[in-house]
């Protein structure tokens, strides 16, 4: 039965693995962060579907039973290859936000913010653009916006600046709903929120996601029994970043206790490593 | 005799690139940009090196004479271990930018920016530390200037604001020199400058780097002949990343024609790339 692995280029899919653990708290869940490569809305097509496919198969070789892929660059450029390879099933966390988005809107212009990679990819475009005119549909890149996040500088004059700068179209279009397309981005939501107005609807793909999640396990018998327990959280990351454990705490909305760390380049593990050097002095 | 090598995390080692061009012509010069793992500065000591390491094999590979290490992070984490496992001879880019602010400063304490990484590698304090009071070293990481320099964010009230709030501590502690610890950070002169005032010498290492390459080449009778014509210029990528070819211009100060990738991962080329998808719709 295993545990549900999600996977993300870093420390942002954590936001997408609180949801999971909100919705199915009897689930134990796998999280591998590819923190040595990070980050992928900057990178190829071909780049970014090498790296989501050996992040998919670190966690298919530690028995998982679904895989997430909880980054929104991975799943525009590789969802589609991993359905193909993996022996699993797989959710991205593009179609979950496209159906939210839908949802929402009243009928006025639906935004997009995400990563240059995501947006370049047009999926979030496609999708949208199968329900609605795809005149109705405004995708923009917000290259700062993670390392903004990244850097913890959340309610920072910088960020207010960046956030105006890079939405100040989306305002003036009136969208009516705005998705955030970049499992980062919840981070910004107070920020983007107050510049954007009460009427604006921001989406994130987070629950619609663990919805799924729930439905699918349901259907094909593969949900753990929530008798058996409280499920675990296992994390895996193949860099240790620095400020990793302030980070990974906001990410989560807890302390992360433990982590593993993995090598990516010779695809096994490389032992555990103990915490307390990553650390900014 | 074979080209000189010189490595970078991303595309901010061209600045060397162009400086080693300018003070030795004749020289063939191959590049290696890992922009598919950039970047460096914000990752843990032990994934540097290992990046590092395979890097300058690759280099190695194709028969360089010279291993130049043209990004701060990797320098400051990974160049003693590369002088003990190359078969050439290797330079970094932190001895160069500490002998060059040594020879400005006037008795003032010394400013050190430059990536988490660097900063906290400790390596510029420690090399500054032998010559001058520990106390008159001040370091401090400056993690929005490369994202604001990789989106061509040059003069921009963004970066106007993040230059201002990083190095008022540094100005209000009254440096006389600072140095530009990331290979990324001399796009950003003019705007430093400015907010530092006409006073303070601005230090980046490519010039003095060049000049060491020069002497070390002529000390071990290594150099081009001269008249043998001008050296040629070749470069490798790991990925093509979006908006490759106006960030690689900004870097380089000319346009780059073509570029060769190689798949990191398996540690060999992986084809001629053409151009022509790089581009940001």
């Amino acid at each position: 039965m295993g545990p549900i692995g999600v996977f993300d280029s870093g420390m942002g899919g954590l936001t997408v693995l609180r949801e999971l653990h909100r919705r199915l708290p009897a689930e134990d869940l796998l999280y591998f962060g590819d923190t040595a490569r990070v980050p992928y809305g900057t990178k190829g097509e071909r780049t970014v579907q090498a790296f989501a496919a050996q992040d998919a198969a670190f966690l298919v070789n530690r028995g998982v039973k679904l895989v997430v892929v909880a980054c929104n660059t991975a799943s525009a450029f590789a969802l589609e290859h991993l359905k193909k390879i993996l022996p699993v099933p797989v959710l991205g966390v593009i179609e979950p936000g496209v159906q939210a988005a839908l949802a929402c809107t009243r009928g006025g212009p639906v935004g997009v913010i995400a990563t240059r990679g995501t947006v370049n990819s047009g999926r979030y475009q496609e999708l949208l653009g199968r329900s609605i005119a795809s005149t109705r549909v405004l995708a923009r890149p917000c290259p700062l916006f993670v390392p903004l996040v990244e850097e913890g500088m959340i309610e920072h004059p910088i960020t207010r600046l960046s956030v105006a700068e890079e939405l100040e179209p989306l305002r003036g279009a009136g969208v009516d709903t705005l998705i955030l397309g970049c499992t980062h981005y919840p981070l910004l939501k107070d920020v983007i929120g107050r510049f954007m107005g009460p009427d604006v609807a921001l989406v994130d793909s987070a629950e619609t996601l663990a919805a799924a999640a729930a439905a699918l396990l349901q259907e094909r018998g593969l949900s753990r029994d929530p008798d058996a327990g409280p499920g675990t959280m296992e994390f895996w990351l193949s860099d240790i970043p620095w400020k990793f454990r302030e980070v990974g705490a906001r990410f989560l909305g807890r302390p992360i206790d433990d982590v593993q760390t993995v090598n990516v380049n010779e695809a096994h593990w490389d032992g555990h490593l103990s915490l307390g050097r990553e650390e900014t002095p």
